[in-house]
């Protein structure tokens, strides 16, 4: 198993693998044969940044049974999903202030993210899995009170690609089985969703097949797999929210309303 | 006013202005200050490409009031609008291929695109005046049976994003008036859509500002401003789809099905 992180110092990016708190720093494509360069540094002189640049993230709804029969919908026969814009990606560690142009309530949404490492479309199960490069934590943070306000067209898109509403990291796992793992979202010091990734509808692999039939999915891409149950609003002035995975780490971000 | 395109030409690719059949190459970058390089290609031996690379094309809908009309919805309040993800993108002059996995009808939507060339968040209306480059053609393609194939959860990304269902170009008008304009759909030599771009219930300038209060735009993002009446399906095998908005030029793509 590797931890792969992107970090920034002073003026300069770059990526590597984490051994405790030091970064081997690499060079190359981290998704082809990223060569180390020797190179060590220590993670508490770094920023980290969001661990790759997709080209989309796709974020699920309804994927995860119990909270599909807490809201009363049936599980889906097919992934339902929308895309989260480029500018709401957001680096780990880092505030995430309120949209000056929104008032309404924001809630947390803690994610597995699964990123694909291979150009991949109409792919097989099998070929699906070999596609997969690793996997993250999300924070899918959402404005709900956009979500129905106009009554003929359902804001999905809109209410979740905020500025920052997409923060990912703090790396990417490789050689995870993520059906044996939980995530936990941890509000203020507070536990607020623990819920097992064996839940989904849609296991990992299966969904990555799905999504390829109806677009090419590139090194890098992002898909959140969708929340369960626990769900909340942050409430400020300032919020700091954990996304917790077993093997992946923690990724922390603070809302500033 | 200037005619932007990008080409690729053997194993290089490069952007300049249209002069006629003649292209005046430039360099740097095409948003700041783009420097003529004196070198001049005819047309005629280039290969289009979809004249910028968007890090986001948001795709309205309901934004004509002829549209609305017929489908009987009222103006929105604000833009409602989704993304089409970059696998989507497609060159002028190409290829459309009917995904393996989708049996259902492919309609065309011919549409105005706004080109931002200024990154822009909060813009007022004069700021977003200022911060659009141009303006190109759009053919919103879109599986419109995949829509509301699930009770719960309307799909409009995923109709909309097919690989190749994002076709733009052929090239980027600047110091265009759209609302002088009108878009016009050929589908194999027969028009099917002749809309003036007036009936825009948010006219490009206020598009812009109110987008840009959600999401900041980047230079090269594409705002599709949504269609209006004589969206129609594609039959195939074979459909030649022009769209022709004069000062702008012709988009035209071959869906083979």
């Amino acid at each position: 198993m590797a931890l792969w992180i992107r970090f920034a110092q002073a003026d300069r990016t770059g990526f590597g693998t984490l051994e405790g708190e030091t970064v081997l720093v690499h060079e190359g494509d981290m998704f082809s044969s990223p060569q180390p360069t020797g190179e060590r540094l220590a993670l508490a002189g770094l920023r980290l940044l969001a661990p790759t640049r997709p080209t989309k993230m796709i974020a699920l709804w309804n994927n995860f049974r119990a909270l599909g029969e807490k809201l009363g919908v049936a599980a889906p026969e097919e992934p339902l999903y929308l895309l989260k814009a480029a500018s709401s990606f957001q680096d780990p560690e880092t505030e995430i202030r309120r949209p000056a142009s929104y008032q309404g309530r924001i809630v947390y949404e803690g994610e597995l993210g699964i990123v694909i490492g291979t150009r991949c479309g109409d792919a097989s199960e099998a070929e699906a899995e070999r596609a997969i490069f690793g996997y993250t934590c999300i924070n899918d943070l959402t404005a709900s009170d956009v979500l129905n306000k106009d009554p003929n067209f359902p804001q999905w898109v809109r209410a979740k690609s905020f500025d920052g509403f997409g923060p990912f990291g703090p790396a990417v796992a490789t050689d995870l089985r993520p059906e044996t793992l939980s995530v936990r979202t941890i509000l203020n010091g507070q536990e607020r969703q623990n819920y097992p990734i064996s839940d989904m509808v849609f296991p990992a692999a299966r969904l990555v097949s799905l999504i390829s039939r109806d677009m090419t999915l590139e090194p890098g891409d992002v898909i959140c797999c969708g929340t369960s149950v626990g769900v909340g609003t942050m409430k400020g002035p300032r919020d700091v929210v954990e996304i917790v995975i077993d093997g992946i780490g923690t990724l922390r971000n603070t809302l500033v309303q």
